[in-house]
């Protein structure tokens, strides 16, 4: 028997209608490209992304059809998220930090029809259009004024293209299973992926996003989202702040110490988010002119690893409270965030930064187990680790245009990381699967090595592999590349490590390099590394 | 196209496995109906339900079949919850308030097989057992030691009917749609209706109601829900407080100010909902023995309004903030709350409780209008006031067995409530529609007439009626009964409002009464006033 209660399908757009209706005044500030303080509302960020739905629809955008979006975080940007969705086609958007290949694969491989972009990105897309034959206009998010010559195909200016329309358009209605926005993963290896969120799975991730235990946003806060759009979904900022009717400070493109300062005081921020790198830039920013920022309450570190240091300058000079974050592209991002449940509510200074240097907790909505490489799960005893898999209505399910089955017998998604649970349900990342270095049959964490590692004062970064053993299948080797002018003795840089980790964890062999090689998001090869010492020969290998 | 996200139905029974996976020690604190206090935890509550779950698998009870519970707020009756729903069977709460003939009604009307009850409510059962021929069982929430003789159905402490399980059970899985709960409503005429929740109603309502300006309840709280989980759905505290991995403190059958009180100082509670006249009296016991709660951060008064001496008194004497709720069990049943905008938020004193007296502002999933008697949209000014429609995923589109339709053309459901939107969203009841006076196109609120009366010294209770008039089509009579030991001339009243309210609200007569009748549920009886004054000659009507 079912229920007897309305058909109310979770569609994206109702999130801004609400906001237009419950907060129509609430501002939406922006740095913009071209450089002033853009003002405006929710009530007129819905009136003008209905007329650029509007637009879309009379240009002949379909329902299904992908429009890319590559773009700074402002009201336009914005507006364009919801005047795509809104009539049924896809915002795509495109990172314009990847390597300019990538991208290219990435457009064709998402066949988009239109690309909205910044001022800052025409160069780039007119060195690439030529590789980009399924736009078929450029709309470049300025108005007439600043608008400046290019040869991109059919080129207009935002504000006239939505000038042109009378905004007299209401939002279609479909399925909340339709598909909504697009983002690719930036793997480090094979070709990125493409994830394809609906509108059901970004109104449910937004609600759980928006939980006290989550990010906790009221219609009182002031947020900034330092994360971009163009980045694993905005983090469902893009939905979870009009959900909730916060303010949103946007910084456009200018994302330095100063910068992001200068918003977060004028404005009044409380809430804001973002990867460690722009953490590092304000912190210093504030330290060397002795600033502080009194409005601030919560801020979410996620992206990779909050620094223990970061989180601890934030809560005890700044009195700001961290919530490390953890997701993934293929989670809407959002899986776990490090609030504290009343176990570790009371916890204070070291013992309390323990507990924060987790991943955190899952909210309604997500669901976690870690396994051994047959799938058998694992007990939550903060010490075991094992592939961390996930399930929920806002994990993928399978990548654009690609039939190979991702999820496990049981429907969970395994995340590619490697990770603890602890008995209070806090999750911490130990490493990459594909990183873990699998000794007789136990694991050992790259990342916890590497951690210990760039702790010695002569070492500047450090990448560990596991390298082919004839007995233990595989051992660590530890790749340091030395602080400038520094020498050192591969013991010594053993012998600093020995004692603090399990004996039989310990690097069998040092090799020092010049360099490390980076992805174009900043992290380790690894792969490079394994393809340059597949063939080292450790010296305890007897084979 | 469709998105590739993970299909994750919302099935309520997912709610108490994430409470029981994550918040797995979290304590659940029951004053019993046995008597002393009991305590387990939301991981016991999830395998006690999956026995109960099995239990009536076993027994017989199919997917759509309703399970009634006439019970108090123990944890023995949420485990029912679970295990009812979790076989897609229907938990049907029966308000044990209401007259036995009503409960007969609506108990052969949802065709109950089974009656899952407390000891308190044996003699009732009892003496109504005859009358409830679809009752194949009664199942009494104690232990066999506990257990008294009685003549019902079947009887059986429910200990030692989930006894008799094995455990090895797994909840049934089914669409999303699929009805979970049902609870009647208790009209002031005509039979009750019920309301049919949906599993997805609820998941969603749940969301809704946890969100930072709704509830706002996170794992740090521990909630004591004071409303029956027998009224409106329990406000969703059932699911919400799991949700969310808070504490739940259970008052069982003692809701006088000393148990309610002895409750929340002793086990911290922090967050607590109810509805007026049990905080009258736990402010009555705190008053008169000088307690305080200082663990206790947030009230929410709902089910009527909230006076504002209480709220004054709750916020000033006590630091606890209040939330004024509203609702309907045909929304699940929250609708609004008045929780602060920003626009509010700084506001204090008298300025604050002029807001606090309204109802508030609906989360997103809640879409709110007000309208004329032709479904005019009126204007959000805060002092036009219309029919009250809701629309929503939590909101009813139908009664159970009943098929009148009940939306209006845009899909909205009329509450029945007569209500002003103020500009920054809020809603404030003024009437009910069937109450409110039509004079000469123009609508009079009863309820602010009757709000203005019994502030008259010498008035006890004061109801208004519309009594027909040949030129004004209805007009204003008041009808007062007066204090103990008190006598009053009808220009004394009138001359008391005259100058308070616009002049043509003042009513045209004035009838002294000894007594004005009252529904099961203590609400004014205005059809028994209309019938018996519905002759009624006003001094002033020519015809």
């Amino acid at each position: 028997m079912f229920g007897l209660m309305q058909d109310w399908p979770l569609l994206c757009h109702r999130i801004i209608d609400h906001a237009a209706t419950q907060h129509a005044a609430r501002p939406v500030i922006s740095r913009s490209v071209e450089g002033p303080i853009h003002s405006t509302t929710y009530a007129e960020v819905r009136t003008r992304a209905l007329k650029l739905a509007q637009r879309l629809d009379r240009d002949g955008i379909k329902p299904g059809d992908r429009v890319a979006t590559m773009a700074w975080n402002t009201w336009r940007h914005l507006e364009a998220w919801y005047g795509i969705l809104g009539i049924g086609a896809i915002y795509h958007t495109v990172n314009p930090r990847l390597f300019p290949d990538q991208i290219a694969w990435i457009v064709n491989h998402a066949e988009d029809r239109v690309m909205m972009t910044d001022l800052t990105f025409l160069p780039l897309l007119e060195s690439l259009a030529d590789r980009l034959p399924t736009i078929e206009r450029y709309v470049v998010l300025t108005d007439a004024a600043h608008m400046p010559a290019t040869p991109l195909k059919n080129a207009v200016p935002y504000e006239e293209w939505i000038a042109e329309t009378d905004g007299d358009f209401a939002w279609k209605q479909f399925d909340e299973n339709t598909a909504a926005g697009m983002c690719y993963t930036s793997g480090t290896t094979g070709n990125p992926k493409g994830v394809l969120y609906s509108h059901r799975s970004n109104v449910l991730h937004a609600f759980m996003a928006s939980l006290p235990d989550s990010k906790g946003i009221s219609s009182r806060d002031v947020v900034l989202p330092v994360v971009p759009l163009f980045h694993a979904n905005c983090w469902s900022l893009a939905f979870s702040t009009p959900l909730t009717g916060a303010a949103m400070i946007m910084p456009g493109a200018k994302l330095d110490g100063p910068s992001v300062y200068e918003l977060m005081d004028r404005y009044k921020v409380t809430f804001t988010a973002g990867v460690p790198p722009v953490w590092m830039m304000l912190l210093d920013h504030m330290e060397k002119n002795g600033l502080k920022l009194p409005h601030l309450k919560r801020i979410v570190i996620g992206g990779s690893a909050s620094p223990r240091a970061m989180t601890q300058t934030f809560q005890d000079k700044y009195g700001v409270e961290v919530i490390h974050a953890w997701g993934m592209t293929e989670m809407s991002p959002l899986g776990s965030l490090c609030s504290m449940k009343p176990e570790y509510a009371s916890l204070s200074g070291d013992a309390r930064l323990d507990v924060q240097v987790k991943q955190g907790h899952p909210p309604f909505g997500v669901e976690m187990k870690i396994t051994d490489d047959n799938g058998k799960r694992l007990p939550w005893d903060g010490k075991t680790f094992g592939r961390l898999k996930v399930r929920g209505p806002a994990v993928a399910r399978r990548y654009f245009k690609d039939d190979t089955e991702i999820l496990d017998d049981e429907g969970f998604f395994d995340t590619g990381d490697v990770a603890t649970m602890d008995p209070q349900g806090y999750m911490q990342v130990t490493d990459r699967s594909k990183d873990v270095i699998k000794s007789g049959g136990e694991w050992i964490s790259s990342i916890d090595l590497e951690n210990l590692a760039v702790a010695h004062p002569k070492v500047a970064e450090a990448a560990v592999i596991g390298v082919q053993h004839s007995k233990w299948g595989e051992r660590p080797l530890l790749i340091v590349v030395l602080k400038k002018g520094q020498t050192a003795a591969k013991d010594e840089i053993l012998g600093f490590m020995q004692g603090k980790i399990a004996k039989w964890w310990l690097p069998d062999d040092v090799a020092f390099v010049d360099e490390i090689p980076h992805t174009a998001t900043g992290k380790i090869q690894k792969t490079a590394l394994r393809d340059r010492f597949k063939d080292y020969r450790l010296p305890s290998a007897a084979a």
